[in-house]
Order: structure tokens, then sequence, then C-alpha cells
């Protein structure tokens, strides 16, 4: 990411020199407000229906989403990795899962050379015959394997923005467990590391552990679900219990199985933001992937899969939060910390005191600096648009009381700060004590 | 990456957690050097001929290279995004390189709903695109913009193992500038930026800077040649001024242009691990990228792009250090600063030892601690194989006088250090003094 140096002690990104420049108007074929707002906001830019790519202001939120991920992921034990995208059709034909009549989601590609691969979708099938070189003995159990990697998926209409494309980043983490009971142990911690993830982004509040389809591989499996008007799913929550049941598996007998009364349940429309898996042996028998226990007798390592789209998550955060004037990031994910916007008019002194409160702000914060030659007002429309949490407003008004105006984005409510308290105690304690 | 904690307040790895087993033969159809050596010590995964997985270890070295890179074109003013891999027929056949007549190294995929996708092998089409929607004045002029970002190429036989690939990760960074004048000033730049790359990486030294085709874009392109035996390249090189000539353009007319005489090149074989191309206005005029100048007068924008493989990279080095025991990583790009070796026996006091030791050292390096349960003789082969730069090795002979044996793998030469010069100096230093 750019930094331009201010003077050499000083770094801080210069709005001026980002190169993306905000939008009156989205594509016109943009119906959500994710990307509407994201594309207006210089987040990102639209391909086609389906494909996305990050500009840099786009790429600082999703990079922060995956540091929360990876720090997570790294706690329960995980070690990432980096699979291809291009896939072996062998490898998928023992699953049964290569043939358009069993999978209508690949894209495929074919070499002029010869030859057919997959774009993966996801890598169950790939990762389950790499391990049979890994794994042999009960020594080796469990262990726990993520990455962060571009998906292909045929979607047949992609018109939710980034929350639904057909090409987009997923982190999903892989368990390989002895048995039953030391899976179900590692479901536990995911689930909680999943709990971890969406609170450190903003979302704990608003997310629900949600009853899903176990496919063929067992009851039930578990989604995170976000509330949103826009969002996709419909559950029924429990909101006492803080659980859910999706909609498209909400019988009686889930009902008696979950022990949930009917009347404790309101409908609502949710966003999917993660899922997790028990898959069982399927995979591991399919592939040989065997381990021998302390007796020497052989067993088939029982697998789960856990899933997070980085991309999906920051297109949810955007639809909860956002309002009528932009983007509202929360603080753990905003793209900096501060907005500080400079409102010099004619004077020179206004510009000084800005770029001396950049360079110390700096030291203990990201600091987004509005050094353009812009009005005031179209400054203001770009920082709600951009959403960064705390808009600071150095202009002529605090000249003599060495002052500066502190917006917080989420509330519009503003505070009149000495710049001594604001460098002090940084933006977020300055404002918030 | 997996941190286990060894005490509260202790973080390293444990080498009896790394999922990764070493092997001792690759598979037989490997060929190169880099993929043999890769394979065996576990840092990537052959998923098919020309495509590969990274492993822990293999991503820790990626990594270390991708953000050598990253500092240096932050450094130059480089903004960072990420694009998509998808790409939009329409899009390329504004520049003929989208008919498989014009342009054979495609691979591309079709959606079962309609449409037809390219898998990006560059993206000079699609960010000249998105550059229209912000580049419309000289004030915008010059930027820099860069991705590392996973790209396709319908290679017709991948087998230099992770030098050349049908799916690698690429850092291609693209200038916009508004005239030839400012476009050269950037590229010298540019070209001292891939210096100081190739410097930090340890090839330094055996680079070279080479005049090669510059295709239908300007009369040369720059490559820069690392010398291998195993190279696929061939170059004339000058010595002493430190520059050489593409076989695949050698004539009078390009040693006149440089001013070199024949009889001071020496042939050599090499491989190619960046390149730099001034491109001009061919893409801007494609797509209308034009800008206003002071006068109001319309230009079209000047460009140029540079690439660097950061998996090519990691490969060539493997290439030009390993020894016949294995890698030798230099030190900036190594998984681990030093690999901790217990060599306990059956002794808990050397493994106690170990521990400390560990717990300390991680303070100041990264450390990969062998505390698995295996003959010394296994644990020296494995560590040569992997390469790491320093090898501490803990065992009984030092328990009384409370030493280490410190190895540096690329000399092979070993010292015995005091417990307290190691944790008080580092390894480096504690060698090195």
């Amino acid at each position: 990411m750019l930094k331009v140096s201010l003077c050499a002690s000083i770094l801080a990104m210069l709005q001026s020199q980002l190169f993306t420049k905000t939008r009156r108007e989205a594509p016109s074929d943009e119906v959500t407000r994710n990307a509407t707002l994201l594309i207006r906001g210089g987040f990102i830019n639209k391909e086609m229906a389906g494909v996305y790519s990050f500009l840099p202001l786009g790429l600082r939120v999703l990079r922060k989403i995956e540091d929360i991920i990876r720090e997570e992921m790294d706690k329960i034990g995980g070690q990432e990795v980096f699979l291809s995208s291009l896939q072996n059709p062998e490898t998928w034909k023992k699953t049964k899962r290569w043939a358009d009549e069993d999978t209508d989601i690949w894209l495929k590609t074919k070499s002029k050379f010869g030859g057919e691969y997959g774009l993966a979708f996801t890598h169950e099938e790939p990762l389950a015959l790499l391990m049979t070189g890994h794994i042999s003995s009960y020594r080796d159990l469990p262990v726990y394997i993520y990455q962060f990697q571009t998906k292909f998926r045929d979607e047949k209409r992609p018109k939710s923005g980034i929350l639904r494309g057909r090409e987009f980043v997923m982190k999903d983490l892989y368990s390989f467990c002895r048995n039953e009971a030391q899976h179900k142990a590692f479901y536990e911690k995911a689930k909680q590391a999943y709990e971890a993830i969406f609170n450190r982004a903003g979302i704990g509040e608003r997310t629900f552990i949600t009853f899903a389809s176990g496919g063929s591989f067992s009851k039930y499996s578990h989604e995170f679900q976000t509330l949103a008007d826009s969002g996709e799913d419909t559950i029924y929550l429990d909101v006492k219990r803080r659980i859910a049941v999706n909609k498209e598996v909400m019988t009686a007998e889930v009902l008696s199985d979950l022990k949930i009364k009917e009347k404790d349940l309101v409908e609502k429309k949710a966003i999917e933001v993660g899922n997790i898996f028990s898959l069982g042996t399927r995979f591991s028998e399919a592939f040989g992937l065997l381990y021998l226990d302390e007796k020497g007798e052989k067993h088939p390592v029982v697998m789960g899969s856990y899933g997070i789209g980085p991309g999906r998550l920051m297109g949810t955060i955007v639809e909860v939060f956002a309002d009528e004037r932009g983007i509202v990031w929360p603080e753990p994910v905003a793209p900096f910390d501060c907005h500080l916007i400079e409102i010099s008019g004619s004077g020179t002194s206004v510009k000084k005191r800005a770029e001396r409160i950049a360079a110390k702000l700096e030291r203990g914060a990201s600091v987004l600096y509005d050094d353009r030659d812009l009005r005031a007002g179209e400054k203001f429309a770009d920082a709600d648009l951009i959403g960064i949490p705390y808009q600071v407003i150095v202009s002529e008004k605090g000249e003599a009381g060495k002052t500066v105006e502190v917006k917080q984005r989420a509330t519009g409510e503003t505070k009149i700060i000495s710049e001594e308290a604001l460098i002090s105690q940084g933006t977020y304690r300055a404002f918030n004590s």
C-alpha cells in the first residue's frame, strides 16, 4: 500500500496520491447495497457479473479480515497452505464429483496440449489425497490445515455483489482426526473460533449459529447467519438461546432434536457468513487416507471442513452497517483508523497543522490524510462514503485554540477536541473518554 | 502458521506438529533440482505436471519473498490491488490478444449459462480499462499499480518444477505516465528496485540486467537473468560492466547500440527472474486511456509493465544454492532463522534445556524446534534437506559446560558456543563474531 513521506520521519497515506476516485453512481446493473457502495467508494471494480477486483482501499479491508481469520485459525492449531486452483479430473472422479451431472458448479478448462482441468470450488479431494503422503499413524493426528485461496463457481445468476460471485477468495480449513470423539472436540473449538472472528469483525451480536442440512455427510451442518434484510436465506431464530434453524431443514423432527419450541422462533432474513461441516470418512475412504492405531489396526481418518469467505464477510459488513451517506466500517476492519480532513481554504497554516497532526497520529494509528484541493462539502461526502470510523477535521475554526473537530462516522456525533488530547490519547480514546 | 505454546510465555514451531514429512525420493517424473528438493523437504506438493501446491514451509518462504518485493514496490510508490483471474473476452479483443491464433497461451473456460472467460496470464488489458475510470488529468499521473496474483498459462511441456508452471503466482506492476520522459525516469527506478529485491533475496551477485526483445512495444526490454547451469536461457555476459544480452537478440546492431565488444562477452546459462517492459501507448490507445494536459490537450497515457514470479524466484534460489545434501536458504528468505535440534537420547534434562533455549531464541528470531523422537542421523539429514541457515544442536555433550553446537548450513562449518552467548547475541551474531 502506498505510504507517502511527508518528511523524513513521517508516513501517512495521502488521499491526493490514492489512484481511485469516488463515483456518484455505481453501474446501473448493480442492485445490491454492498457492490453499489464499494464501487462508488473505490474499494472494488466490477469486471463482469459476479467478478470483482479489489482496489487499494478494498484490499486493505480484505487483508484486515484475513488477518483476523488467520489469527483465530492459528490459535486452534491450523497450519496454512496454498493449494492449486487447477484440479486433476482423476482425483474428483474418485468421489463422483467430477461429472457435470453430479456437480453443476464446475468451471473447467482444456489444455490445447491435451487434458482437462477443473477450477477448484473447494479442496476436500486434493487435500485428502495429499495427506495420504503425510498421515500414516495415530501420532500424526489430529491435524488442521487451512488456506486463503481463490475459488471458482459457475453460479447461475451472480447478482449479489461480492456476497456471491463466480470468483472469490475463501478461507477453508480441513480437520483430520482419529475418530468421532476427537473430531467433535475440534468441531466445538472451531465453532468458538468462528464466533471470535465474527465478534472481532463487528457482526457478532447479529450473527447466530444455525442448523442446516448436513448433506450426504451427517445429519446437520452448522451455518453462521448474520441478520440482514437483504439476506438470501431465511432462518428461524430463538433469540434467547441464540440459535437458529435454516428454513430449508425446518421440520418437527429438527425442532424435537434441538429441543426448540416453535413459538419461541421468529422468522428472519440473513446472510450466511460461515459454515462448518462434519465430513465423516467419505473422503478418506475414497483416497485410502488411513492410519494405524496403537494396536496396529487401520482406520479411515475422520474429516471436517470449515469455510469463511473474507469477501462475503466484507460485503455483509457493508450491508448491515451502511447508511444513506455511505459505508460504516467497524474499527477492526476499517481500511484506516482515522480520516484526517484538512479544510485549508486559502491558508497554509491549516495545511501545516494538518501535516503535523497526521505525522503524530500515524505513530499509533493508520491515517488516510485528505490533502486534496477540493471544497469542504466534497471532502465530507467522500469521507462519509468511504466510512472510516473517525473523521478528524482540521480547519481555520480551530486555529486559535489549537483544536480539531472529531466526527464518529457511525453515530454522526461530533466533538471539539484539543490537538494535545488527540495526539496523546489517540483518536478513539480522545473521542470516547 | 502453526505456533505451539511450550509454556504460557513461549512460542516456537514444534517439528513434531508440522504435518509435512520429508521424503527420500521425489516423484520419478521430476527432473529439476528445485522441484525434487522442494518436494522431498515438504515445501511443495506436485498436483500435476506444471501445477504445485505450497505447504507450510514453502508458503513461509513464498511469503518472505513476497514481503521483500512488496516493500520495494511500496518504496517506489506502488499501490497494491488484487485483480480478477476471470477475464472478459471483449476486453482482450480490443488489443487482438483474445483469439488463440494471436495468443496461444490462454486457458479458457465456458459458463454453462452462456459466455466464455479467459484465465488471466497477464493484466495489461483489464487494468488499462479500469484506469479509464480513474485517470483524466495530468494531475492523476504518474501512478504505479501492482498485485500478487495467480496467473494461468497453457505451457506446452511444463517440466521446470516451480520455475515455469501452468499456474503460478506473479507480482506484476504497471506504470502509467504522462510521457516518455516521465516513463523513463520511473523505468530506471524500477530497475533499481529490482536490483534491491534480488540483492535482498541473496542472488544479487549472480543476477545481471540483460537486453532482450522489446516485442512489438519498443526496441528492447530488460530481463534480470540469474546465472545457473540449469537455466533455460543463454545470455552473453560482460562481467566487468555487469550487463548481458539475451542470445535471442544478439546481433551486431545490438552490440553497437550497447557499445559492447564481442570479445568482452562470455556465454552463460541463466534463469530469467524478472523482466521489465516499456509498453508505449498501445494499450492506452486501445482503451481510450487519455489525459488532459495543462493546456487542455488530450494525450494517451504511456505505460510500462514489470514482472517477478515469487515462486520462480524461490525455485531459482534452490537451483543455485542447493548442494548434494539439500536446500540452502539465504537468511532473508529462509522459512526459519534457526533450526534447533534436540538430541536427547534417553535424557529429559537435554529436552528441558532445548525447550528453554527455544523459548529464549524465539524472542529475537523464528525457530523450528526439532523435538521429534528420532535418531540423530535422521534429524541431521532432515535439517540439511530443509536448509535453514543455522542448526543449533543441543545434546548431552554440552550438558556440563552449558554449550551447544552451531552449524552453518551453507558452509558446513561448526562451532561450540555457550548458551549464554547464543541467547544474548542471537544465532547469527554468536556464530559470526
